[in-house]
C-alpha cells in the first residue's frame, strides 16, 4: 500500500501520463538540433499560442523554481519589490530562489482571505513607502490556482490588473495548477491570463502529469527583450530540449491537459463531499482546484498516518492538505474518505 | 538524410539511450517521493558512490550549465577567481553563467596547448596578481575530455592538483565527456578524479544517452556543505527527481556509460584513421574522445555542408568539429570520410 | 531657524564634530599611500583594539548600509538567512541592501517588544523550517542601540550568544549607535561585544559626528578571510582611505565618541522628563538612548510641524520620534518639550 | 623626504585642495537634511548641469569602484557584456566590481593601441559572437584620459559613438582623469561627453583633489531610471550627502578642476621634456595628461627607488610610471628628471 497511499501528499508525487510519454518516445528518434532549435520544440510553442489565441512569447524551463524566479526577474531589477501573498510559494518554498534569480529583490507579502490577493491588499502594500530606502514595487504575482486550492475569477484578475496599471506594476502568474483554474473555471486559458491584463505567465506541467518542464508566456512582449540569454545563463537551457517540450505537444494536442486537470478537481469535490458530515471535520477552504485542506483532530491525523496515509500538515493546528492529481483513483478517494471517518469517530 | 546527416553536429543532438530509457519507464510506476527523497535517487548515488569507490557526496542538476556553475560557486566567493583554459566550455559557451551562480567570481584564461592547463600555466596566472585589486585565485576547472578532444592523463592531474595545494587552489573537473576520458585512457573514475585530487566532479550524462541530467560528485566532502540548499535555490532541484536520477541507474549499472564512451571514442578514431591520408586534411588535435577536428579548405567544407552534413566550425579558418555520439552509426562514419575525401579532391 | 529646528529630525542631520575636523585637517598634510596603506588607517585601527581591549580585525567601508550588508555577507551564503528583529534598519530602511551584497539571503523578521530580540524568538524562527525549501538561518543580527533608543544589556547579549551556539548561528551587531548603548550602560566597549559572545560589530561613527564611515570589527577573525577583498569588489574600498581613518583617530584618541554619546542621551533623558507631565504625551518606549519617542495627538504633530519643529512620524499613528544628536543643544531641547506642552495644551 | 617622494606614486596619494577642504568647511554648518535632500547637492548638481550645458541627470557615489559598477550595471543586464580596452580599471583594477554590481555581466577586452578602442576593435568583438551561448554585448565603456595617459579626440569618440549606435550599444565613459582630458585637449566637457554620443560619464573627483566622491552624470536621462534606488541599495547613498556635494562646488565653481588639471598635466609634459634626450629613455606612450610612462633599465628603476622615488612599475618589464597630481611640486619633478639621468648614467 505505501506506493498507492502517498497518492494524497502532493501532485508531483505523481509520474508521466501517457500521453507526455507517448511524445517523448516519438521524439526519441534520432538526431535533432539542441537548445530548442528542434521541430518539437516549435510545435509546442505554436500550441501554445494556438491554445492562448495569441501571439505569445513562449520559453521553456526545468521547473518552477527557475520559472517563476526568472520571470520575476525580468519584471524587475534587484532594487524593486515583488507583492505577494504572504501565502504564495515563491515566499514560502523557494528557498530565496526569487531573490537569488533578481539579485536581491524584495518579496513584499501580505495577508491573504484564501490565499488570494485584492485590490486593496495590493494598494496597501505599494502605497506604504514611497522613499528610496525601501524597495520599489514593481511586479505582483499572484498564484492560480492559489496554494490553499482557491482560484481567481476572472474579474477579479481584472481588477488586481487595473491596480497594477495605476501603480505602475507588472502583473505576473505563477500557474503551477493553472490547468486546475481553467478546469474549475470552464473559462479559456486566454480568459485568465491577458485578456485578464497579465504580463507573463508560468504554466506549470510537472504537477500536470510531466517529467520535468514548465512554459513561461510572454503576453507583454516588450518584456521578454533577451529572455533566451536569461534563460541560458542561468542554467535553464535544455541541450535535448526536445524532451522538455515533446511532452507538451502530448498534452496539448488533444487537451489531455485539461481532461487531466478535470479529473483531479474531481477527486478533489469527490473527496470533500464524501466528508462533509463526518463529525469534527471542516473545509478550510473552499475547494476550487486539486486540493482539499481538513480541519480535524491531531489523534484523527496521527490515526490516518498510522493507517499508511501520506498527507501534509503544514498550514497549522490541526490542517491536513490532501491534494489530487492526473492519476488519483477513486476508489482510493472513496477509501481514504472512508477512513477519515473512522478515525474521526474514534 | 537530415536527420542522420546531423550525427556530427554535436553530441547532444542525440537522443536517449535504451538502457536509460527503459529505467525512466521503470520508475514511471506509481507515486514516489518528489525531490530527490525517492529510491531511485538514492540507488543513483549509491551507483555512484561503488563506481566511484568513495563515499562521496552526489547531487543532480538539470544540465551542465548550472552543473559546473553551481559547483564552481561552491569553491569560492565572488571576488575570488577561476583559473581555465581560454577554451575551456565555461568561458566560451555558458553565457557568463559562472559569473552569475557566484555573483561575479572572474574566469582567468590562460592560453593551452590542445586544450590541456599545465602545473606552469595555472602557476603563472595564480601568481601574476597578489593584490586586492584583482580577484584573489581560489579554483582551477579542468575539461576532462578537453573541448578539443584530449584527454589528461592521470599523472598530468596529480601534477596539477599538487599544484593547487601549493597555491590554495580547490580542483574543479567538468567531465562533460568524462566517460569519453575514462574509456580512452582505460583508467578507472577514482583514478582520474579524487585518487589524482580532484575535489569535485561534474559527471555529464546528457552528453552520453540521457535526456537530462548532471551529477555532481564532492569527493572533498566538506566542500559539499548545504550544496542541496544552494542547488534548491538556483532552480535545480527537480521535484519529480526520479527522472533525473533512474536514468542513471540505467546507464551505470551494467556499464552502458562505459560501452557507448568506447563505441563513440572508436568512431571517432575510424575518422581519423579513414581521412588520414587524404590530401589536404589534417587533425588539428590528436584523436582521443569522441571528437575530430579536421583541417579543411573552406571550399570544402562547404561543400560537405551542401551534401547535407552537419557539423560545427567554429574553431578558426578551416576547421571543422565531427562529434560522435553513443548511437553514431559506422556505416554513417564511413559515409562522411568518402565525402571528405571526395569534396578535397574536387 | 529652519537649521536649528532640524535637529530632532535625525542623528545625521548633523555635521562633522571637533575632533574629526581636526583629525582630517592633520591627516591633509603631504601624499600618503591609497587603499589603507597608510599611517593614519594603522593608528586608527589600533586605537580600536585598545578600546575593544583585543587583536580584532578591522576594516573600514563608506557607510552603515555597506557595513552592515557586506559584514552579514561574510556570515552567510546567498540560501542561508538573517534573523532580524521586524524592526531593524537592515529591514526597513536599506533598500534591500542586505539581499544584494548576499545575492538573495532573506531576512527572517520577528515581533519584538521594545525592538529587541529575544532567545525565544530567535529558536522559534530558526526551528520553524528544516527543509530545503527554505532559506537555514545562519546569522542573527542585532541593533544596539536598537531603532526605537532601547538598549540590549550584557546579559542579554550573552543569552542570545547561547541560543546562536546552540543553533549554529552567527551574531552580528549592527551599532549604527553603539556609543549610546555604552554610554548608556556604563559598559566596555568589550563587554557589550566579544565578551558576550559578538562575532561581528559595525561600530557607526556617522551618527557621532564623523562625515563618512563605519568601522567593521571580526571579533571572530575567522570570518574576516578575505574581506578585504568583499570590500573592494563592493566599491567600499577608499583610495584615500585617510579620510576615513583620520576621524576615527579624532573621536577615539581621547574618549570624545563617548562623551557625544553621553550627551546625545542625556539631552534625550531631558527631553523626555520635561514632557513626561505634559497631559496626552507618553512614552512609546523607555529612553536609554538618544532617541525620544512620544505618543502625541495628530493635531500636536500638525502644531509642532507649524513651528517649525522637524521630527520623523513613521512609527504609527500619532507616534513622533526625535533625536538627539552630538551637537543637540539643552536650549533647543527645552524650547522643543515647551512647544510640545503649548501644542498639546491647545 | 619619504612623504615628498610618493608624489609620483599615484594621483590619489594627494590630499585635499584648498578649494575643496574650504568648502566642506562652510557645508559643516548646523544640521542639514541627509541623503541628498540637502541645499550643497542641489548646488553641486546645478553646477554639473551648467558645466556640461544640458540638463543632466547627477547622482554622487564614494568612489571610482562604484561609480563605474553601478554606471554599468544600469546599461546591461548579467547575461549582457561590456566591451573595454584590455588596459581598462574596471577590468584590470577593480576585483570584479562590474560583475559583481552587475550580477555576472562579462567584460569583453580587446588589445589596443595606446589605451584607446576604436570602432574597429568594438566592432570586432560585438560581431564576433552572435548566440545565446555568449553574452550579448549591449555596452562599450572608455576610460578618458586613458589607463596609460593618452586621450580620446572628440572625433575618435564621436566615430565609436556612430558604432555604438549601429550595434545597439550604450556608450559609458569612466572619467576617472576626465578633467586631465579636458584640460589637454582644450575642449569642453559637453564636446567630450553629449555632444559626441557619451550616454553616461562617471567624473572623478578623488584623482583631483576630493577625499572621495565621483559624480555620475546620465545625459540619456531614460537610462537613470531609479538610479537612485540602485545607488541607495549598493550602499553608495551618503547620509551626510553634503560632505560629498560640496567639495564638487569647491573645485566647480572657479574652474579649479581645470587649473588643477592643467597644472598635472604641465608638470608631466615637463617630466617628459626633461628626460627625452636621456640614453635609455624612452617614451611608452604619448604624454597627453597627468602620466609619464618611461622605458626603463631595471637596475635604473632600483636605483631611483633606493634614492627614495615611489612610482609603479606594473607595466610590463623596464616600464615604470610616474604621475603627477594637483599638487606635485615642479622643484621635485625637476630633481625626479635629474635622478633620472644620473641613474640612467651609472
Amino acid at each position: 500500500m505505501p506506493d498507492n497511499a502517498q497518492q494524497f501528499a502532493s501532485d508531483n508525487y505523481s509520474g508521466i501520463c501517457p500521453e507526455a510519454w507517448q511524445a517523448m518516445a516519438e521524439a526519441n528518434q534520432g538526431h535533432q538540433r539542441a537548445y530548442g532549435d528542434d521541430e518539437w520544440t516549435a510545435r509546442a510553442a505554436d500550441h501554445f499560442r494556438r491554445l492562448f489565441e495569441t501571439d505569445c512569447d513562449v520559453f521553456f524551463a526545468f521547473n518552477g523554481t527557475a520559472a517563476n524566479s526568472l520571470a520575476l526577474a525580468s519584471l524587475c531589477q534587484s532594487y524593486h519589490s515583488v507583492i505577494c501573498s504572504e501565502t504564495a510559494h515563491v515566499e514560502t518554498d523557494e528557498c530565496g530562489a526569487p531573490e537569488f534569480f533578481s539579485n536581491g529583490s524584495k518579496l513584499l507579502t501580505t495577508r491573504t482571505e484564501q490565499g488570494k490577493l485584492t485590490p486593496a491588499s495590493i494598494r496597501e502594500i505599494a502605497l506604504k513607502r514611497k522613499d528610496i530606502h525601501f524597495p520599489k514595487p514593481r511586479v505582483v504575482t499572484l498564484t492560480q490556482a492559489t496554494e490553499v486550492g482557491t482560484v481567481y475569477r476572472p474579474e477579479e484578475i481584472q481588477a488586481i490588473s487595473q491596480t497594477c496599471d495605476e501603480l505602475g506594476l507588472n502583473l505576473h502568474m505563477d500557474g503551477a495548477r493553472f490547468s486546475n483554474a481553467c478546469a474549475f473555471l470552464g473559462c479559456t486559458p486566454a480568459e485568465l491570463t491577458w485578456k485578464a491584463g497579465v504580463d507573463v505567465l508560468c504554466f506549470g506541467g510537472t504537477k500536470n502529469g510531466m517529467a520535468v518542464g514548465e512554459a513561461i508566456l510572454f503576453f507583454n512582449r516588450d518584456l521578454a527583450e533577451d529572455f533566451d540569454y536569461r534563460c541560458k545563463q542561468a542554467g535553464q537551457l535544455a541541450s535535448k530540449m526536445r524532451y522538455l517540450s515533446a511532452p507538451w505537444v502530448g498534452i496539448l494536442q488533444d487537451d489531455a491537459w485539461l481532461r487531466y486537470a478535470n479529473h483531479a478537481n474531481h477527486c478533489a469535490q469527490l473527496l470533500a463531499k464524501l466528508v462533509e458530515d463526518v463529525p469534527g471535520v471542516s473545509l478550510m477552504f473552499p475547494v476550487e482546484a486539486n486540493g482539499v485542506f481538513l480541519q480535524m483532530s491531531e489523534p484523527a491525523i496521527a490515526a490516518l498516518t498510522a493507517r499508511g496515509w501520506r498527507f501534509y500538515t503544514f498550514i497549522g493546528a490541526g490542517g491536513a492538505r490532501f491534494m489530487c492529481s492526473w492519476d488519483t483513483e477513486e476508489a482510493r478517494v472513496r477509501q481514504l474518505a472512508a477512513d477519515i471517518r473512522e478515525v474521526m469517530a474514534a
